[in-house]
């Protein structure tokens, strides 16, 4: 069987695990306050230009929004994302855990645009019942969306200026951001999501890490007794090190870009065995998440040798699936892929 | 100036302030422990047929769905109610500030039906990410819903009979129970809607009181230690009695339907002033709300004499209202806004 | 049966309820927006010779409590307090509830002293271990005590002190305020205990009003937003002329003080009563509640007529049980008290 | 330098790294729900002879705690633990920000007494405000203590049967429960450990792990959904097997055992290397973790080449200080200890 399913079906990429064992019986202080996280933490304000940016290592995804997240809100604030944002579907009620709505508002494919942002604020601000209603206290998106969906720099920008305007930090989630900074037809870098945000993490646990995140906070203001934060919501690892390894192999020759760039190129090969053989995708997706509409039959079919995680029902007879490319994703796999989708069309 | 913005602008029924005054310097022990209390409780059980139910009285709406909604759920767990429910838009975040999410269901007209429920609570289970969705833990449904709406006994009691399928406990904010109890065209009794839930609670700030709602709990599992929950969330009153003496003045000789059927009646008459006079209505509410249509020009007339709550914006030159008849809602108030409407027409 | 037990055991002082009924029909709107909260607010500044200060009403302490700690602390930090503090010992978890600790301290007496703040921030500060602990976030004490303990002025003062040294709020839980600035031997005016705090509240619910607290917010910095907290903590009444009336009324004509001081003379003499027969008091309070200590035997024959509040148990035979002055204590029944217990030394 | 401070100083085991690097290109499903999870839970309920068992792997112990003590309190109820409890002071308040009281008993070894906790209990219960009282809703104890204290095999059975007769689950946070059960004079095994509670963790932070905290569940009662809670608490590794791995070669051929072994090995070397010199010990510690008093002076020789935790002052001159063993310490750094403390007494 060859998987697809995701992008964290492997273990890391073999940098770091060299690193992990030629570290692994030095003798450091815990908490990432140790030389190699030291190192990691330069390494990523160097790749962000922010000098003066304070970056702390997590442990996952949920975590990491919900320590952000929470860190940032008053309790009677919430926080805005698309409906399909992360922190509103899939982390188990994670963000309300700590108090905060979530105000969901719908979109499209997922990405919220600076309009809607201006419009609910507004609305909330001049509804009589203000103060009845959750104050949007920041603003969340994921660069890539959950479906992979990229911002384009005026998009971001126009974001950011309104939530400058109303004085809301923006927050991005980077889980996948390797993959939106290495993908075609990208215009942001990483120093520039630097500048347009308040904070926002570089996900490693979907880009060649075993595990990790790494939050930069870009804005002052939320600099102070954010680790206190991170220790109460359980993300201080007691050998934090080990979090500082993998970013600062990951921020080493550029590594993190090359891995995602990978993903991106596999991805964009899988798109072309199912479009070049007649198949539509649920939508045009471009980075490393694909989404092709596929006959159940054919699905039986690849099931018995290929991986791929079921998306939703489109008719009677058809699904769309995602097939993901990722740091690990080798050409052969690929390949085999391309024969079992053209043995298909046979 | 006469106001029909809301249900709550006067002070309480005259039998109530009346008893206040006769017991003012009676001496009695705190924290609804009292005999006016026991004796509240006693005609609320009777009046609910429900002799086994715990009745408990808390001060404000937002505190009592609060404190039973965090009182009911796991901490993994979420609230179903409709988007249009009144923990969803108008507590400010209060159920969420105690780690739950309200899982908000879209609905024409504020009314969730057990079809709804049914569906998510199988979509949820049945999701390959089950884990990571928050799990409907009870559902939550206002009678009348936030714009006046009732649930048939048919409704009810389908919805009651998918909750008990799936283990879910049903909670009814009866905020204005009052008023739907004694609407015409309701086929529900108080004792069937205590059958027909595991808690729910009588308005009494809405319907006469100064203050107070009295919660009915009528699942035994849910009886133990709520009083724990009631001084936690700040809802046990010091001096208790003053809402055992409420709520056994309006259960003492029907004294709340009495006086929640006044309100119907005037909302009725105020309804046919408007549109015997021609006006259209937002919506046709069968209860002590109504929602005419009116140009922003006669607005402007209506309102140097009369208040009424603002709705929304219908189109750019007429707006949607909210008139409210209450308890307190008199005959001549009534007639002075038919004068004022017929000669707004001649 | 005369009952001593506690300061709230009858309902309001009789020109609040006479103020109750002149303004029951009255129509008003909601929240505490209306006209007489208003005058109330104003009245509340003028007593405390604060212009600039926000006032708001809430229903009850341990609400107030709540809303106040929680609308100033991030989410981690916690509370210090005398382990005896009401937020330690009695509201059910109610500060953990919001998800902070109260960092309760040692204290002979329910005071806290500047020393105690001091030195517990320092060790927290400095300790290796730092970002591992509570951060101490602010300061809560009550004035007077649980067990009506007063600080002297030269004692509040150095307690601000030190909180403005090290950043933290001062509040102060006034439950009992009225009985403190008119006990014998206070140096502290209103005015004086506005300037020595960041925030702090005057107490209704056991000083004649039926219930309600006025919350007065000195510090710029915590003004901010703090309705939305009121709501979404259940603490913004629906009729809030009800605060409104009572505390308008009690600010009127020194009406505060004037039946706060009538509470502290019925408690002089009861504690007269008992120290002139020769009984011992558990502590010597200047205020409303006194302490003595009386035999078991006795008490069974006291108990017959009068309440009072079980304490400790003091040896094999001997108990300290609490008899309070209030506003509503009548030199009846404090006379029929002294006749008790001079019978019982016959 | 040779660090001697803590147990976590160092990566993993060698057999868990070579796992780690034979398993990493494997492609697995997410969140501990692969063959590896599988296996590794498998042997956990062997090595506890608890066949019925539930087993979830978490990262962190900070994150453990939170989320067993979250899941089984209700809102109202606090976890009862000795004053020194890892929960009570370094955990930055993380289960308060779960809303929960940790009720904190002095104990003079950081061990509770049965009767302590029955004692508190009855209190709670009988107190005439026990709705006023955070409720008692589980004890928490830790195995060995936070200063590698052990309790009996009398001495759990005792506290357990008294959580037993109050209906309180008992948790055992086992952050270091390797280096009890091998302990010299330890009469518990890890079967009887199981059986005398309901739920613990087994540590593998400090016992060899790269990080990963093994949640076993006893009791029935506490076992569903608890996968929520751990995605919700952001404890849901993406790759878990990670954990797998790491547990699953911890519990084969009882390696978990003998690397904790070595670590009480080292530590009864480096205690008799202090003791045989004529130092005094802080208090006598039977696990890893020693605790010798030692001048200032010979502090700063010794602190040049070894490193060691700072405990507290005992005098002006004199200092109690911690140095631990490890699963990773070897026969050289203790050896080299040996020599430089011999040296001092030269």
């Amino acid at each position: 069987m060859i998987y697809f399913n995701s992008d964290y079906l492997e273990g890391a990429h073999s940098a770091i695990m060299e690193r992990m064992m030629e570290t692994n019986m030095m003798q450091t202080v815990g908490y990432s306050c140790d030389e190699i996280c030291d190192s990691a933490r330069a390494k990523v304000r160097a790749a962000c230009n922010a000098p003066e940016a304070d970056v702390h290592f997590l442990v996952g995804g949920t975590q990491t929004n919900t320590t952000v997240i929470a860190a940032l809100l008053r309790p009677w604030q919430g926080v805005v994302s698309a409906v399909s944002g992360h922190i509103n579907c899939h982390e188990t009620g994670a963000i309300e855990s700590t108090g905060h709505k979530v105000i969901a508002l719908p979109t499209p494919d997922g990405k919220l645009t600076a309009k809607q942002v201006k419009d609910y604020v507004e609305w909330q601000k001049n509804d009589e019942s203000e103060e009845h209603i959750v104050q949007p206290g920041m603003v969340y998106i994921s660069h890539p969306t959950e479906t992979g969906m990229l911002y384009s720099k005026a998009e971001l920008t126009e974001i950011f200026n309104t939530c400058r305007e109303y004085g809301l930090p923006l927050y991005i989630d980077g889980a996948r951001l390797g993959y939106g900074l290495t993908a075609d037809g990208n215009d942001l870098s990483l120093p520039e999501i630097a500048q347009l945000c308040d904070v926002f993490y570089i996900g490693g646990t979907k880009v060649g890490a075993l595990f990790g995140e790494a939050v930069v906070i870009m804005n002052e203001k939320y600099k102070k007794d954010f680790r206190f934060m991170i220790k109460q919501r359980g993300g201080m690892l007691a050998k934090g090190r080990l979090l500082g390894i993998q970013f600062d192999t990951l921020f080493t020759d550029d590594l993190y870009t090359k891995i995602a760039r990978n993903a991106n190129d596999m991805a964009y090969q899988i798109r072309d065995i199912f479009v070049s053989n007649g198949y539509l995708l649920l939508f045009d997706s471009p980075t490393n998440q694909q989404y092709p509409i596929i006959s159940d039959e054919e699905l039986a079919i690849l099931g018995k040798n290929f991986g791929y995680e079921y998306w939703e029902r489109v008719d009677e007879t058809h699904s769309g699936v995602r097939f993901c490319g990722s740091w690990a994703t080798t050409q052969e796999q690929v390949d085999a892929l391309r024969e079992a989708v053209n043995a298909l069309k046979k």
